[in-house]
């Protein structure tokens, strides 16, 4: 079943990569386009049971595929099995 | 109010970056990951109408977002207005 992280850089640490989107946005006419923010977003096929693994998952996402100290995480655990 | 934009590598284009962080998960204990797939996600914090403006917003995605040779992008407009 597949599990999918999103990691996005925390709400009062800069995000240059998204306001350079942002520009570039509103350099090809799109003036709407009050702000940008720029994160990962990752799916994980995992073998078995997603719910029986997730503290497992958790770790990963706090230790291997974010940046505490910088970036938040999401983990969506699948609704129904597969 | 808030879109999201989700670019994530097609099926059948191959993935470094993900089967790194899949070797990684293994690497750490975490056997039951069978695929890593990693792509981009975007919040864009757009003013006024977002529904007025998805066809300006689609023509972005698909000429600044991605690369669409070797990507997909997914649009996600939000449901209520806020």
């Amino acid at each position: 079943m597949k599990v999918k992280v999103i990691v996005t850089p925390k709400e009062t640490v800069l995000d240059p990569q998204g306001a350079a989107v942002r520009e570039a946005m509103q350099h090809l006419g799109f003036t709407a386009a009050r702000d940008v923010r720029i994160g990962r977003y990752l799916e994980i096929e995992v073998e078995g049971d997603a719910a029986a693994q997730e503290p497992k998952l958790r770790e990963l996402c706090h230790d291997l595929l974010s940046n505490p100290v910088i970036e938040d995480y999401r983990l969506e655990m699948p609704n129904e099995k597969s």
